[in-house]
């Protein structure tokens, strides 16, 4: 890349990055993306992973093919480990500092166990594939140890799944793992039948998908329950542990606890000593910049946007990818010398969260839609907004499969790092085929 | 199940164990399949996991869910630790003993580094899928990586890559990962020019695929060296370590070192105190029996098999299929009482290998086939010869985008147990979607 063009660098190749680095396409800068894993991850569709209806390479692909095509643009796979502001770089680990004329921050968020940091180990969230992949081994870890378990309370807790906060993420984990547990899984083993399962929900607030309307909220929760779902609302956690986790004055004994409740912002406040809000959001101008550095804009999940009229800008995919569009047109018109306000405004196209096989809420402002209807427009909506057509492709045709034979394929248990992660052993029970097949 | 019954133990879910209990599916007896993982594994694909053309959810199915519709039969995932051949008793890893009436073991065989086994660290072998996703993992870092290296020498041993042992594993190994470098990604990286990719093949003997005829070596080795693979033939390995491969009087230095050259068999010959071969293989008799014990039968690469014609069973799919098979046949007819002698005999279909896009051998005996025809049988026999009729149709549309996209979707850096492994960070790139989409 020539030294005399001007570079804007990009960290995280998340929602928020990718849409930064795909504006800047046809711009006359070098642009440069840095993120710490290979690939661009469709969080959305995260939880199917864990529940193991899709695979990972199905909702992932790695940045550099996503950005192939745009020759100003280099992306390198590194942990960034600080920005030194007054020299304009990006420190990097185990490599030389990367210099910067713009700069836009895009690095995400993290689990936040409210200072119980101990709870991580019992209670994973969904963040990585990585995680995805641990969560599915623990839940078919727990129907494996199930199946061999005499004692009928420890089988019930191996039984017994239960999932903390009722946000999207949380719905729609439960009605995975129900689905899972009840269509998939309990005819294989000769132990379980589906009326052993618990599948337990619990919510902080008074309802369901707080960010949803109010008849939404009870839609979902009646077809939650409708499902066996166990749904817990105005409870909050007190401990939780190997054993199980307890609430309000109630305690559940589980072996598989998932964290759908809080998030944090990445470090990037502590980078720029900036200030930050409760959740460590940097809080940025309403042009994304921050205080004081027009040349840095933090987007998505690491920013704490709040727009003129007053409103914050929420934690979704949109807004990330609006807000990264944004910082790169005005990134690129502050390199050209234009200092003229450039507010950022969130366009908010609607809110989905699917329940289950045929139930899912849509909040599209005036109008709402509920049950069948909305479940296909939530899944047509999700393939569409899928990176690559191939994923389309095989996606749509993953779903078709579960659809009409309840067979989920990704039903695979291997060694990841998952808290419960033993090392390999070493018999291997495939036969070797070093001559020929 | 009801005690009266007699009851068949199989151990191991590989081709071996699977045929055993499919074949017993109509059997009067009760059938109980042990193993530690909880999937079958199609072997002969898994280097294309390894390579990023496949997902490992493509080759690989729950064992249970492949024999769910036998009633007869019983799936537990459990480690084996040994066998009381006095008490008819199979003794496994916390849990009670299962007994049986009728023992398969099939154990399969894990990578043997002819005593050196330090070399394990440095040159992983691909056997499971936790293997191959490692394998993906250092190749596809050994990418980023050379993307960031300024010294050219590093680069160079980046960019270069060692397999040991020139068998079917190997020389496909070494093809696909010749394509994945040159057709996937090299012109997705700035610092990375096709002609930097260094492929080695170091193979002991003084041809490539020793199995195979004379000719169709010729031709393979041909094709190798034809797609730019340097085939060292004749070639002792001598050291290995984290800096690259000496042998011969040479010296190779690369960063990504792949085991293609050795198994032994799983430990079911200490289990058993029976006599072993050199490789730990199980000395049975000509009907697969331990010798004294007409009640427990050895298959698959964990026997080692001489036929009454006195020619040898050789360690591919095909025979611990059929052994698995007469297995389970002999062992039914010695339950009902009948003792005679009833010798396996192993029907050699042929050997199949292939090299890269368009070029594979087949050694069907008397007809030899090369290059582009045999790749698209291989190709057709690979996708009949898969367990389910789900994978049968991704596999051929994952082969089919590959062939005329050529790119791999499957190129995921995932943390597993790859012995680069790191922990994994604190940041995490994805924007956070605690609210809706």
């Amino acid at each position: 890349m020539s030294r005399s063009r001007q570079r804007i660098v990009i960290i995280g190749g998340g929602f928020g990055g990718l849409a930064a680095a795909q504006s800047l396409k046809h711009a006359d800068v070098d642009v440069l993306l840095i993120d710490r894993r290979n690939h661009h991850l469709f969080q959305p569709l995260l939880y199917q992973v864990a529940t193991a209806a899709l695979s990972p390479s199905e909702i992932a692909w790695p940045i550099r093919h996503i950005l192939r095509r745009q020759k100003n643009t280099k992306v390198i796979m590194a942990t960034v480990t600080g920005v030194d502001m007054a020299a304009r770089q990006v420190l990097v680990e185990d490599g030389p500092p990367e210099r910067y004329d713009s700069l836009i921050i895009a690095t995400g968020a993290q689990h936040a166990y409210f200072g119980n940091d101990e709870w991580a180990q019992f209670a994973p969230g969904l963040k990585t594939l990585e995680d995805a992949t641990a969560i599915r081994r623990k839940l078919l870890l727990a129907f494996e140890a199930a199946e061999r378990e005499p004692d009928a309370q420890r089988r019930r807790a191996l039984l017994t799944f239960a999932i903390i906060g009722a946000g999207p993420t949380g719905v729609e984990m439960a009605g995975a793992i129900s689905e899972l547990a009840r269509a998939s899984l309990a005819g294989q083993f000769h132990a379980i039948a589906p009326e052993d399962i618990r599948v337990v929900l619990i919510e902080g607030a008074d309802r369901v998908l707080l960010n949803f309307k109010q008849e939404l909220s009870a839609y979902a929760l009646k077809s939650l329950r409708d499902r066996g779902i166990e749904v817990e609302l105005g409870q909050k956690v007190k401990t939780i542990d190997a054993e199980g986790v307890s609430y309000g004055d109630k305690r559940l004994d589980t072996k598989t606890i998932i964290w759908g409740a809080g998030v944090a912002a990445s470090p990037a406040a502590q980078w720029l000593k900036a200030p930050a809000d409760r959740s460590g959001r940097v809080k940025v101008e309403p042009d994304l910049s921050v205080p004081g550095h027009g040349e840095i804009f933090v987007v998505g999940d690491t920013a704490s946007v709040v727009q003129e009229d007053g409103k914050p800008v929420p934690g979704v995919a949109p807004a990330a990818k609006q807000a990264g569009a944004h910082a790169a047109k005005v990134a690129l018109r502050r390199l050209a010398g234009d200092r003229s306000p450039m507010p950022f405004k969130y366009h908010h196209a609607g809110d989905l969260a699917t329940i289950g096989k045929r139930a899912a809420v849509l909040d599209f402002g005036r109008i709402n839609l509920t049950g069948g209807l909305a479940w296909w427009v939530w899944g047509i909506a999700h393939i569409y907004f899928l990176v690559d057509v191939k994923n389309r492709v095989f996606v749509a045709m993953s779903w078709l499969w579960i659809y009409l034979t309840g067979q989920r394929s990704a039903r695979l248990i291997t060694h990841g790092l998952a808290p419960t992660a033993e090392p390999l052993q070493e018999i291997d029970k495939e036969p070797e085929l070093n001559v020929a097949r």
